[in-house]
């Protein structure tokens, strides 16, 4: 059985010290956090600890904090050669001290405190410092999910990057929606359904095929319309902007 | 029975035939197409008309054409003083030729050629010029989903500007993304998760609210990094643009 210490108290970590609480093939032995009282709603007392010299033995150490924490937290730890990783999308394996073995196991998924998760559909991208220590990530890996990616760095880096656009970015267009709709005394219930649609189209058309709408079909009456009608200049901004980015994308391909 | 006839044979004009085809409450008497030989597939021939003066007696006339195209057609109709809607979201009701009686039947979601739709979850905003009509309108809409709401043209004109927002621009976003992966030869399938759960996670957390990312943390690290990294200026544009909208956004909650 893998036996995890988990250091940090925030989304992911919650997330993670739940997930391994109820799993069968993992013990969580214990968490770090300097506030331990945070986590008295997850775990018993004696599970938590505030202090370093205090962590116990096992196989894998987990720190679930914020990227520019990992290097300080890191090199707190009082042990030498043992398997430490992050969870980090954007920092890279460098980022933990090189005292000890260094890995990532980076969950991909948006983290919210007041929503679960379901671990069995979220990938999760591994990178080892050494060969040896790969094939327990990747065992660590498969006990949650069965989606476990080997990414490099600079790919996990790309991938950080491509997630922005398709979580932070997309979730902001959704809130934009949502704003024009309150101005015009709509339900943003009349959009749901066509949200949910946009995110399932894409599992059977690729996005540049799924692409509908008046940039795509060079309607500029309706553009037109459209950006005379929106009062915010920053929507107008980001409208014209996604509108030429679209008709790039389609020239391109023609 | 309702019986209706429709006229056009895109893409709302298919996806509107294979339903009423299949519904009880309602008779499709009749399809006009400029080019019938494009519908049959969809019906028998002696139900596809290319020629104005053969269109049958109705309760309803749908005109399912581009926008652009709504004047022209309806002002060929050779009858007067019967129930013609278009189904756009952007045209006014007034798009249509006053002769006869004016109305809109917009169902709002995405069409594409190759992916059916599941009408039972589509809203369809509704309009008509004078209040005898709603009620017929109203029960056409009932027939093919339970989403039905009376939406009039200026709403109509902010609901679709809304639309483009969390389709047409979220669906570009998913392309982004797309080729961020193609370019670092990763799978696209690792964020078909993510993509799904942030759709689906302001069905329980408002926009604001689910707002995640490098951009609400301020995390200018991270915005920075990935700044560098992105070599294409397009990209970066968005990414820019989008990484203050959130700020701002944030903001002016707080």
């Amino acid at each position: 059985m893998l036996q995890v210490v988990i250091i940090g108290s925030g989304n992911v970590a919650q997330h993670l010290i739940k997930a391994f609480s109820n799993n069968a093939e993992v013990q969580l032995k214990q968490v770090f956090a300097r506030q331990p009282k945070c986590l008295l709603h997850l775990l018993p007392a004696d599970k938590i600890t505030g202090s370093y010299n205090e962590i116990v033995n096992a196989d894998i150490y987990i720190i679930a904090v914020s990227d520019d924490a990992i290097s300080e937290v890191s090199a707190q730890l009082p042990f030498n050669n043992r398997l430490v990783v992050h969870t980090s999308g954007s920092a890279a394996l460098e980022a933990i001290s090189n005292q000890n073995r260094r890995g990532v196991f980076y969950p991909l998924q948006t983290f919210s405190k007041n929503k679960a998760v379901d671990f069995t559909t979220i990938p999760i991208c591994i990178e080892s410092e050494f060969d040896e220590d790969f094939s327990t990530l990747k065992n660590l890996g498969y006990t949650l999910t069965k989606n476990v990616y080997e990414i490099n760095s600079a790919q996990r880096q790309a991938l950080h990057i491509a997630a922005v656009f398709v979580n932070n970015f997309t979730n902001h267009l959704y809130s934009i929606g949502s704003n024009i709709c309150k101005e015009n005394a709509i339900s943003f219930d009349i959009l749901r359904p066509l949200i949910s649609e946009t995110a399932d189209k894409i599992n059977t058309l690729n996005p540049l095929e799924a692409q509908t709408g008046p940039a795509v079909r060079n309607d500029n009456n309706t553009i037109q319309r459209h950006l005379d009608k929106l009062n915010d200049e920053n929507q107008k901004d980001i409208y014209t902007l996604l509108t030429k980015s679209i008709q790039k994308a389609h020239e391109q391909k023609l």
